[in-house]
């Protein structure tokens, strides 16, 4: 039972063991409820991110928290919206105070090194300022460090143009398109419905956005460029490339520079 | 794919799909990352609200979202308290937004059957405001309506009678014991480490709290009463019972009374 | 002046010599204005959590703050439901702040020693996080240290038995009922109407409950369970072992265990 | 029991009756736990503030609410400020919350004159912003209007002149003072210690102010001018306009103008 | 550059070497936008806070933060009320939180001295919350300073005596009228429209408000009492001494006294 | 005076007016007061958010607001970051409560476009928080729509292949780069100081972020790459077309597209 990753499976006592001889670091997956076409389940940014947070901490010696699995509402433009049947979302406010919440209580424990693994564009910002009010809480003298990333960012141009053989369009676009259906077939390939991909896409937004959201400029499936050659070799290959760029980053990043 | 009674498994298109031809019931588990003593799981209070929730799903044609797997902090006379190294709870507002919020949305998405599965004693009252503030964001004419309900509430006298020959001692206490340790030895059993099972408690508090907490008054190893008489066959007892009785109440309780 | 147990009848010059010579306690009573039933009135949980109080720092050498009279939302199945003409409640967070900011505000007088006197049984938990989130504030270093209790809690079985020739039926329907009737009747006679009583009850509610709420659940009086029987005889009995323990509780609880 | 004036002592059943019968006005005394020198109790502000709002109900068939006992935090030059042992105050979010909610829930009874009887300077503008977002909530149609009033703005400069022979100061400094002590000496004069009143005063104050604040700027006794010359007959006789005045206020401002 | 007085035209390089060099007043004016008349700018309270602030730093050695622009609703003793078109404010809790986290950011600088000039009566309470909190923050050892002025209480009795030859009728209903006409004309002539000044007023209130507000209470011009009289000259006699009292009061205000 | 763009400008009168009559959209510019290396100021985001905002207003025939001039949070990869001293930033709760009270209150003017100019990266999904809280508070029927934009996504490729003929190296280290200072040069030459610029960057950041920040990771001078080759031709020439088509933007964006 102790050799698992995932946190919510350790005792107590095999946790503070683990913590107080090996200080591990502790990867927080965030995902989202949310459309991600007919081919992809609700879960995808959930079920990705904590994925890739499991290879990662297999490769580190990391424990992996239970996953945030509800994230900041869907924009047209990077997830297609609100106004999908399915997509459960949160308030700023709320995913702020979990993530707040969570930095307090992992230093608590006298944990050192804390990943938050995001697999939800929309939910960078308030990552970002739920970890600023954790520390502030914390004050000065606090021993725990964060690392926050968006696991996509760790892809190489390399391994881009092996996936997109006529070029990498950019992350832009990249819902529920190739990057994501390639790696749900890697990891979770009996939840992709490759016989129900749509051809929509790629989107054209304007250089603005309007609110309340023109629920026409997203295509009707909710997909926002072509999921059209995915596969379960190229989603290995990016989740591979993924979780040991990642397992570098957590080697090294948390030194902190001699002052 | 279509047949899993796990909401983040579907697509939007099948959710969707769904909601608008049979008005499933949604049960949203909630449960908590907390010391279970050394024999059982951090994770405890949300596997076990998420697998009766799916058997119960599985009973009335519902299905589950995903599992808030963070609750309200730790109290020493039902859980042991926040000193523990593991337990990672959230503040008050953090868990009635992620309820209010939970509210709003499936509202949004045309349900009318919200099941709120707690798992976790501590939780009990934030829901109720998360749930309130929710409906009043919706407004009177709102069509969802919403249930809560601690799972263990579900078992009957005869059954508790059967587990315990001895005399059912109340829930008081019930935190990382018989009924616990012997629902994970049905759903999790190779979660649960009947070796290390702890001849702590019953633990004996004074009819009022102290804060500071008092952690002299918890055992060391974080478990209230005994978990010995553990044993699967009981904790299938209790599921069954629990699951059948939720799906009961499932099929009844919605029916608004006749004005 | 100098010898009445409610502070708010103190100069600031006589309570703080209060405080620094005696190091009192000081009780903080927390009820609700909410309905009970047509033969009690709307302040009954005020008025018995504040005279309780009373009695209690009588013997103590406590003092009394005034009373926070509005309490948490009344709910069917211990207050009857906020549907109620008269039941006045706040939101979670307003009673949460209130206690917080008592606990920093009481620290800063140099008081060493809170204890909240909760009358109103929904109330429990926002206390609890109020007087978490006051702590936190203070930081680790506060001498501050709080007490909660619910009044209730300190009847003995042995008088309960008293009390109820027939068998004590619990407190879970103990709302307008036997307990605050007889107390109420000690206390305050003048406000008890003995010949309005109801014979309704006890009520009888699913292992569940739902929301919006189901106003038919509830008897029209909002009495959950018959109040014959109450005198003024139990009141004093009851109210006498209250103040009693309660001032026992006080008298040992504050003493920190040697580290 | 059903011809007083206390909310708090009339049963749901007796105050639903006023309600439906008579759209009586509810009045809501708000006041502070402050000092007021060493001649005056800690809980002046909230004691004058029911007391005249009891008068005034008396005279309008209205009703007094529980009176909310913990106001704003205290400013040197309208209280002295936050040093003085004893003043326990409460955040402006804290204010403004329970205001809020005091407003959606008298309009959920169905009533339609709430006044707000304010007797701590300090709590004004929380009040008003309470007030504002209660009505917010409640949405264009409601039918409860609030009035909002500091129950010393209803004192004429005529009976101003007569209890002040030699000038009458202004409102500025009028802490502890001649008024507040001599409404004191009307209503509870067993809580006036007129043997210690200080000397101190008049206090003189720049222009502007200084966080954290000077306490220098205010005398040790806590009162800002002094309160010789006040007696229980001018006390009265301030009550006795204020209440009057207050009445008439509240029997034609309720009023709405013919649109 | 670096002589200018305008934070915001400043680099960081020489807005730091300002401050370690010098520790300069930092002064933040804050207005809002409400009507004021027909004759006057939307924007009169800043642009009259900021012109103020402006003169005080030239003479002290001080510099001008960004003006919050946006103040707390108006009210219709003091600005008219919400109901004009163009007044746009802002919430309790917003005008809270922006002084909060500029307290906390200027003394992160290194700050020792910070004004909060006021133009807008309405804001005052909200900039005293958003103070206490800030230094609640930034706890005991902090070395920022506040002060917190209306920049009208610098005028001084003979002044107001020439500027008003027939008495000054008070600032109560000062608003768009005698003072704030002249130093706009002082200030900013091309913004005043003197062959626009409505006759309005005094406007004759009542010793209560009214919530919804009565929009009957207020001319339909906005203007509270006759701007009639108004000229430059006067503006800057106003303007001169409030800047020059002003600087003697940041001068001299900053010293603790003994301990 | 009536011809003027800014909004404060205005009189209430003239304000309603322009609104009835016309319809105008409201531009709200929004920056920050933050580190723009030694040689432009700190207010630059504010100035130039304004200064398109203005241009674009004249192009048609709308008005702008007071700038919001403090921002979120900098963070080090897009701003340097927030140990710089003379940024002084919010907290994500008091930019989103700023926007979502403007968002409500220009509704309240009968206003129809609202148009959000963003200058500061950092702000951008607390803008969008504020503008979709807002619009939750005005309900489904509101006649007001927002648009939201960076002014420079309104940059075309073929301007920034001009601007920048080595190639355009992408958006992601702008900070007081080519771009703003060109622009700056061009709307506000006296305040840029190109005599003092760095020689840093292009900053190199991994694909993760660290909190606390790593200050190492950013240049002393707080510019994350060169501003060399800046110019005033260059500055009006991204000027001209960011208004131009922001202007045409307005002109189509708001139409509703047939149900």
């Amino acid at each position: 039972m102790t050799d698992t990753v995932w946190m919510n499976q350790l005792s107590w006592v095999d946790y503070q063991a683990r913590v107080q001889r090996d200080q591990p670091p502790v990867l927080l997956p965030v995902g989202a409820l949310e459309q991600h076409g007919p081919h992809l389940p609700l879960g995808t940014d959930g079920l990705l991110s904590s994925a890739v947070a499991a290879d990662t901490a297999a490769r580190v010696g990391g424990l992996v928290a239970p996953t945030l699995s509800y994230g900041y509402k869907s924009q047209p433009k990077c997830g297609g919206g609100q106004h999908f049947c399915g997509t459960t979302s949160v308030d700023a406010a709320t995913l702020i105070g979990q993530v707040r919440d969570a930095v307090r209580e992992f230093a608590r424990h006298g944990l050192t090194k804390l990943v938050i693994v995001n697999g939800h564009y929309e939910n960078q910002w308030f990552l970002i300022e739920g970890i600023d009010l954790g520390l502030r809480d914390l004050g000065p003298g606090a021993k725990l460090q964060v690392m926050r990333l968006e696991y996509w960012d760790f892809m190489t141009p390399d391994t881009l143009g092996d996936v997109f053989p006529d070029g990498f369009p950019g992350f832009a676009l990249e819902h529920a398109a190739v990057l994501e259906t390639s790696m749900m077939l890697h990891y979770h390939p009996s939840l992709v419905r490759m016989d129900l991909l749509p051809d929509d896409g790629p989107a054209d937004f304007p250089p603005y956005d309007m609110y309340p959201p023109r629920t026409d400029w997203v295509p009707a499936s909710g997909v926002l460029s072509s999921a059209r050659g995915s596969d379960a070799t190229k989603g290995r290959l990016l989740a591979d490339e993924v979780a040991r760029r990642m397992a570098e980053a957590i080697a090294s990043g948390f030194e902190r520079p001699a002052v």
